[in-house]
């Protein structure tokens, strides 16, 4: 990990707030090298993700560090979890703004560090430079498939069942709870600390993904909105969409709002930040399909069918189509 | 490669500049996937690298864009090269200022696919996201090494020869002349070009790297400064290095500056910039680093030697101990 722009001060926290991140890998060279080493096993491909966070942009400046930080791998993650890959290992490079003092720096790692426990990996390497911006984070996630088995957002063929992982929206009810946009009393103490909490720390299904290597026909993790995510997948795939908004999984949380709004649905589907894997599969695995949720006790739903042509259809429980805008959707 | 804070408008240009540079490598998937796709070889190891660059603390906000783009790939291809590996990709991840407009962009990928070239690898993956900031830029480098063969910062032993590549101090002094701090007249302006060329554009020495393997016992490349980063080889290695001042290899562009200000050459052994490779060798591979040498049309020279103790320490022509800071250099 080499570092620029920074005071030796700043250059001693970093070492002892990262290097023991990077202390389980022995491929990290202690962080004291020019580059990390990294063994692939014969027969696996790497699989490679890297996004960037910007403060203010696509987190609040008022996020504490730690929950930045375990987004930030998460949200990385994620996409390998939608790939059908095994985390190996990561990178991370931080600009880190004039208010970022020690505290911060050592909570971001901390949190660093509990996510690390969770998910089983380590810092392999990265760098660290200072900003006088917003604070900017990337990372570099790093994951193995066997050869030939990643999941992919082609590949889905008409006939096929759509399935959506865990809940819809509660990431997005989270934001808007946070950012006091939810109606005053319209969801319990309880309820807004589950969705914040889901906006917060997103749970890449990292043990989906895998498990559906050799099951499903494609598959994506929902980070844009599910109505724009199903329309990366059904572009890629060259197949068209119907997706059945009464079957789109909600959480107890969530359906309390649903009921008193019920164009809320629209703005589900559409929000954004779920990190919920969507994926297609033949109808004749939806058995299959069952013993993995129960397996992994988690829901896996169906939300819609695989059709010739092209985008994404919504259809409402009388089945009269809609049409999704950023505002929420309009019947024909 | 994902976007997020971005307009539909930045989103085209965006894939409009960059999925060509992903065309060649078909792990890339087209930028289309959650993530890339890498095959590692049996027998090989990957090696990782990333670095960040933010607008006025790493560049200056006036340097064009496709140099900036190019400095940013090819400081990571350093990395790599100091380690022995061969370029196999990279992953990017772009925040974009407010001021970034398409041609800026495109200019940036431009430059990004010039070097392509020059250096046989194609983009993976990445990101590309606003900030309200100054630019900022992560590239991650990914290379491949037979296992056990990379080059390492530890390993140095006393008695072996200490060589660089290249000249030292024509980055320091590049940009010494871009921001107008060189005596006027103090070069004429084709040295002032070569110059500023050192400083925008350095040599990633991939062929040397790669050459060493086996043959070095400790290799890194000169970033911080050749004392600084010699400071970091001796740490590793626990070792100390004496260090001769006058067998610094000068480049013709700089020696009349040293001339005429013999205390500059504390500053170019301190100002950092190169991207030259340092390494150390036992004394009997003399004959061999020589025709390495000729075998790479790249001059390297003997600097230094390797000893017991820690630190490094300067020597001047005289035998004389020399101490350095920031400034320069005092004589005991």
């Amino acid at each position: 990990m080499t570092k620029t722009g920074s005071t030796s001060g700043e250059f001693d926290i970093i070492r002892q707030a990262f290097a023991p991140l990077a202390s389980a890998m022995p491929g990290a060279l202690d962080l004291l090298d020019d580059a990390a080493l990294l063994d692939v096993p014969a027969g696996e491909q790497l699989v490679l993700t890297k996004d960037a966070l910007v403060a203010g942009v696509h987190f609040l400046e008022t996020d504490a560090p730690d929950l930045v930080a375990r987004k930030l791998l998460r949200t990385n993650l994620s996409d390998l979890a939608a790939m059908g890959a095994a985390p190996a290992g990561y990178l991370l490079a931080t600009a880190w703004s004039p208010d970022c003092d020690d505290a911060w720096i050592q909570r971001f790692a901390d949190g660093l560090r509990q996510d690390q426990e969770e998910f089983g990996i380590a810092l392999l390497g990265g760098d660290t430079v200072k900003t006088p911006g917003p604070k900017t984070f990337t990372l570099t996630a790093l994951g193995r498939v066997p050869r030939g088995t990643a999941l992919r957002r082609g590949g889905a063929t008409a006939g096929e069942t759509v399935y959506v992982s865990g809940t819809i929206g509660d990431g997005f009810l989270g934001l808007m709870s946070l950012t006091g946009k939810l109606p005053a009393g319209a969801v319990s103490k309880t309820d807004a600390e589950y969705l914040e909490g889901r906006y917060h720390l997103p749970r890449p299904r990292l043990a989906l993904g895998q498990r559906l290597r050799n099951v499903a026909s494609a598959c994506l993790d929902v980070s844009d909105g599910l109505v724009a995510d199903l329309g990366h997948l059904s572009e890629v795939s060259g197949v068209g969409i119907n997706l059945y908004l009464d079957q789109v999984p909600l959480s107890d949380a969530a359906r309390p709002l649903t009921e008193a709004d019920p164009a809320l649905v629209a703005r589900l589907v559409t929000g954004g930040d779920d990190y919920e894997l969507a994926f297609t599969a033949p109808a004749d695995l939806a058995g299959e399909i069952e013993a993995i949720s129960s397996e992994l006790n988690l829901s896996i739903t169906a939300v819609g069918t695989v059709v010739e042509g092209a985008g994404v259809r919504g259809f409402d429980k009388s089945g009269a189509e809609v049409v999704f805008d950023r505002a929420g959707w309009t019947h024909f």
